[in-house]
C-alpha cells in the first residue's frame, strides 16, 4: 500500500473519530447548561453509548494497519522524500491515541464514561449539601478507574505521571515538582510583602463597594469585551453554568460563566479567561480536523491562552483606560464615588481566598500547588480519600493562611475530580508560567503594545498568538512550543518578574 | 437458541439504538435552539456521523438473527406458551425498523442526514429572504431522496404511501383522501357560516386589542399553565426557536416556543400544544425503552395529544374560568377594558390566515388539506417544484379565500419539507379528528369534566390519557388504538360536531 493513500485513509478515520468526539463535547456542554434534573441517568447512558462508539472509531483495526504502513516513512529534514514534519506529527499523535484506545477494554471505557457523568451529579449534590462523606465513594471509584487505566497502558507503577501526561504529553511529577518548587520559593515572600502593604486593605475595601451590578448589564458588558478582543460569536456562544468552562472547537466553541450582582468582576474575568480558551480553539487550523495539525498543544498551553487574556492583558492599566468609560456607562450608579484608581485596584486586588476560581493571580498559584500535593499523595497512597478534608484544611492554612470552615469551600469546591480528571490542575500553574513568558517576549517584540490596548486594539497579540501558537496545533510539545516562541526554556522566573512588576507598582511603592 | 435469551439480547440491542437516537434528538434540538450561525457545516457532519452509527446499530446482523429466532413463537391468545402480545409487538416493530435500515445503504443514510441539516439552514435563509428559487434545488433533492428511499424499500411505485406510512404505520393516501373528503364536505359550510356571522368581525377586533404583552410575563404565565396541566419540568424544559417543536422522550423532553408581544396567545397556545406532545412523551412507559412498548403510536396520535390540550381543553370556557384571574394579574394594563367574553372570543377567534401555525382550529384543517394535495401531486409528478408557489397561491385562494403576496407566507412558511419530512402534514388533521373523538368519549365518561377545569384540576384527562393512550405505547396501530379507546372507528364526524358545538355557541346563536 502506498504511503500517500494510507495517509489519506488515516485522515478520514481521524476526522470521523473527531466528529464523534465533538458530539460528546455537546453532550457535556448541554449537561452542565441545560439538562433537566431528572435526566441524569439518561445522559449517563448517552455518554456511555457514545464513548463506546468513539472508542470503536479510534481503535479500528484498520487504523493500526495504516499506522504500521506510515511509521518510519519520514524523510530526512528538507528532503522531498517521505512524510514531512506535519505528516509525521499526525502519525505520532494518531499512534498515541490508537495505543491508548486499543489497550483499554470497551467495557472499561463505557463504565468510566457512565461513572464520570454520575460523578458530576454526585459532586453537584455533595457540594450543595456540603456532604463530603456522601461523595467520597465516587472519588474512591474514580481513583480506582484512574489506576486501572494507567495499568492497562502499562503505567501501573507511574499512575500519576500517566495522568499528567494525558493532559500534557511528556510531563512528569518530577518536572512539575522542580518548577513549582522554584516558583514557591520566590512567590511566597512576594505574597507576604503584598499582604503586609497598607494598600492591600484598601483594595479589599474597594472590592466590597462593588455591589448591586444588574446581571443584564454584566451580560452586555462582557459580550462587548469578549467581542472586542476577538471572540467570533458567529462561531461560538456564552451561557451560564455552575462551573465556568469552554468546550467545543472550530466553528462551535461554547463558553460559560456565572453571575453574581455583588461580584461583578468575577463573571467578567471568568468570561475573559474562557475567551482565551475560545480564541485558541477558534484559531486552530481548520484543515485536517482531528489530527495533530488542528488540535491544541496540551492543557498547559491552553491555560496559558486563557490566563494571558484574563491577567496580563485584561488586568492591565491600558486595558481599563479603554474599557472604563464603557463600564461606567453600564453602571453609573454602582460606580458613583469610585475613582479610576479604585477600579484598577479592585481589578488587581490581592487577598488570599478559600476558593481557587475566585483567587487573585498572585495567590492562585498556591491553590494549584496545594492540589498537586494532594493528587501526588492520593496516587502514592500517602493520603486516603477519607482523610482529604483534614489534609486540605491543613495545607490551606499552611499555604494560604486560611482554613475552610466547610468542605464546600474546601475539598468539594472544584469540579475536576468528579469525572476522574486528575493531573489537570498543574496545567493551570504551568499555563501561568507560559503566559508570563510570552508576555515578557511581547514586551521585547512590541514595546508599544499597551498603547494599542488603550485604543481598544487587541489585534497585535491575537495575530501573534494565531501565528506562533494557534497555527502550530500539536506539532510540538508544550515545552518545545514555548522554546520556539520565546527563544528560551520554560521557567517560572518570568511569572515572578511579571507579578513583581505589576503588583509591586501597586502595593510596594 | 432459546427464545427467552434471544428476547433479552434483542432488548439490549434496541436500547442501544434508542440511546443513540436520543443523542440525535439532542443534536436536532440544539441546532434549532443554540447553534452558532457559522457551525452549520460542522453540525451536518455530526448528523451524518451519528446517522451512520445509528444505522449500524439498528441494522446489526445479530438483530436479524434474533428476529428470525423470535418470529413465529407467539403463543395462542391466553396461552402461557410463547411470546405474549407485548413481546410480539416488540418483535414486529423491531422487524419494521430492521428491514428499513438494512435495505438502505449506509452512504445513502449519511448523505440524506447531511442534506437534511443543510436543508434546514437553506430553508431558514430562503424564508428570511423570501427566496423560493434559491430553495427549490433543496426541495428537488429532498424529493429525489424520498423517492430513492421508497425504491430501496420496494415501494418505488407508491412513494407517497410509503412517506405516510413512515409517520403512521398502515396509512395510505386513499384512506386520507376519504377521511379528508368527508371532513371538507361538512367543514366548509360551517366555516362560511361562521365567517358570515357579525361576531367574527368582533373577534378580529378583540384580537387586535391584545398588544404590548411583555415577553417575561408571557414566559411566566405559560410556565404556570403548562405546569398546572401536568408537564414535569424536572424531566423537560422549554426554550425559544424559530419554529416551535417538541423533541426528546422519557426524562428529557424539550419543547420550544416563540414570543411576540403583540400576539400573546400565539406563544401560549403554541406552548400548550407542545405540552400535549410533551405529556405524551413523559407518559410513555419507561421499561424497555426503544421498543414498541415505550414509543408513541405514530404522529396522528401524537398530534391528537397536542390538539386535545391546545384546543378542546385550553380553549374551553371552563379553562379560562380558572386561568383568567392569573392572566389579568400578569397583564393588568394590557387587559384594561377587555371583558371575560372578549378574552374568550379572542381565544376562539376564527379568521382565515395565510400561516398554518397561526390558524384557528376551524380553518386549520383546510391548511392541511392544501398541503396534502400539494404533496400528492409532487409525488405523482402532476406538479413540478418550480410550479409550487403558483399552485400554492391558487389552492390557498380556493380553500381559504386568501392569497399570499409572498412565499414567506406561502410555500416557504413550514419547516417540514426542508429535511424531507413529506407525508407528515396529514397527521395534524387526523390528530384533530382523534382529539375530537376522545373528547366526545370523555363527555360520556365524565359529564362534569369541565367543572374540574374551572377549579384548575386537569388530573382526570391526564390520568385517562396516561392509561388509555400513553401506557399503550405502540402495541396497536393508531386506528386500533382509537377503536379501543373510544369504542368506534375513526371518523371526522366528532370533529365537525365539536366545532359546531363550540363555535356555533359563539358565532351562530
Amino acid at each position: 500500500m502506498a504511503p500517500e493513500s494510507a495517509f489519506e485513509e488515516l485522515l478520514a478515520l481521524l476526522k470521523r473519530a473527531h466528529v464523534l468526539g465533538t458530539i460528546g463535547d455537546l453532550l457535556g456542554w448541554d449537561e452542565q447548561v441545560n439538562l433537566p434534573a431528572g435526566a441524569a441517568e439518561q445522559r449517563a447512558a448517552q455518554h456511555a453509548a457514545l464513548a463506546e462508539v468513539q472508542h470503536a472509531a479510534i481503535s479500528e483495526a484498520r487504523m493500526g494497519e495504516l499506522l504500521v504502513v506510515l511509521e518510519g516513512t519520514e524523510g530526512p529534514p528538507g528532503s522531498a522524500v517521505g512524510m514531512d514534519s506535519g505528516q509525521a506529527a499526525i502519525v505520532k499523535q494518531a499512534r498515541r491515541e490508537y495505543d491508548r484506545a486499543t489497550k483499554l477494554p470497551v467495557a472499561f471505557v463505557r463504565a468510566k464514561a457512565a461513572q464520570g457523568s454520575r460523578g458530576y451529579h454526585a459532586w453537584a449534590r455533595a457540594k450543595a449539601e456540603n456532604d463530603f462523606a456522601g461523595y467520597a465513594p465516587v472519588l474512591e471509584k474514580n481513583l480506582e478507574f484512574a489506576r486501572r487505566e494507567a495499568a492497562y497502558l502499562g503505567q501501573g507503577e507511574n499512575a500519576y505521571d500517566y495522568m499528567l501526561d494525558k493532559h500534557d504529553p511528556g510531563l512528569t511529577a518530577a518536572a512539575v515538582d522542580r518548577l513549582f518548587g522554584e516558583l514557591k520559593r520566590d512567590l511566597v515572600p512576594l505574597m507576604r510583602a503584598i499582604l503586609a502593604s497598607p494598600v492591600a486593605a484598601r483594595a479589599r475595601g474597594v472590592g466590597e463597594r462593588l455591589r448591586g451590578f444588574p446581571v443584564e448589564g454584566q451580560r452586555h458588558f462582557l459580550r462587548e469585551v469578549t467581542e472586542r478582543i476577538g471572540f467570533d460569536y458567529a462561531r461560538g456562544r456564552i451561557d451560564v453554568s455552575l462551573h465556568p468552562f469552554c468546550s467545543g472547537t472550530g466553528s462551535d466553541v461554547r463558553m460559560t460563566t456565572r453571575y453574581n450582582p455583588d461580584q461583578p468582576l468575577d463573571a467578567l474575568f471568568g468570561s475573559i479567561h474562557e475567551t482565551g480558551h475560545g480564541l485558541y480553539e477558534q484559531g486552530l487550523p481548520a484543515a485536517h480536523v482531528g489530527t495533530a495539525l488542528s488540535i491544541h498543544a496540551g492543557m498547559a498551553v491552553h491555560e496559558s491562552q486563557s490566563r494571558l487574556w484574563e491577567n496580563q492583558i485584561a488586568r492591565s492599566r491600558s486595558f481599563w483606560r479603554y474599557f472604563e468609560p464603557r463600564w461606567r456607562a453600564f453602571f453609573p450608579v454602582q460606580m458613583e464615588g469610585l475613582s479610576s484608581d479604585d477600579l484598577y485596584l479592585a481589578v488587581n486586588a490581592v487577598e488570599p481566598t478559600l476558593v481557587r476560581v475566585d483567587a487573585d493571580e498572585v495567590t492562585y498559584n498556591l491553590h494549584i500547588v496545594l492540589r498537586f500535593e494532594m493528587e501526588k499523595k492520593l496516587f502514592s497512597g500517602e493520603l486516603a480519600v477519607a482523610d482529604l478534608p483534614v489534609a486540605w484544611r491543613q495545607a490551606s492554612r499552611e499555604l494560604l493562611g486560611l482554613e475552610p470552615v466547610n468542605d464546600r469551600e474546601g475539598v468539594l469546591q472544584d469540579v475536576h475530580w468528579c469525572d476522574g480528571s486528575f493531573g489537570y490542575f498543574p496545567s493551570y500553574c504551568l499555563g501561568n508560567m507560559i503566559a508570563a513568558q510570552l508576555w515578557s517576549r511581547w514586551r521585547v517584540l512590541r514595546p508599544d503594545l499597551e498603547a494599542d490596548f488603550s485604543q481598544g486594539d487587541f489585534s497585535w497579540p491575537l495575530g501573534w498568538l494565531r501565528e506562533n501558537i494557534h497555527a502550530q496545533g500539536r506539532r510540538l510539545s508544550a515545552l518545545e512550543l514555548v522554546r520556539r516562541a520565546t527563544g528560551e526554556e520554560l521557567s517560572p522566573r518570568h511569572l515572578v518578574a511579571y507579578l513583581q512588576e505589576r503588583y509591586g507598582s501597586i502595593y510596594l511603592t
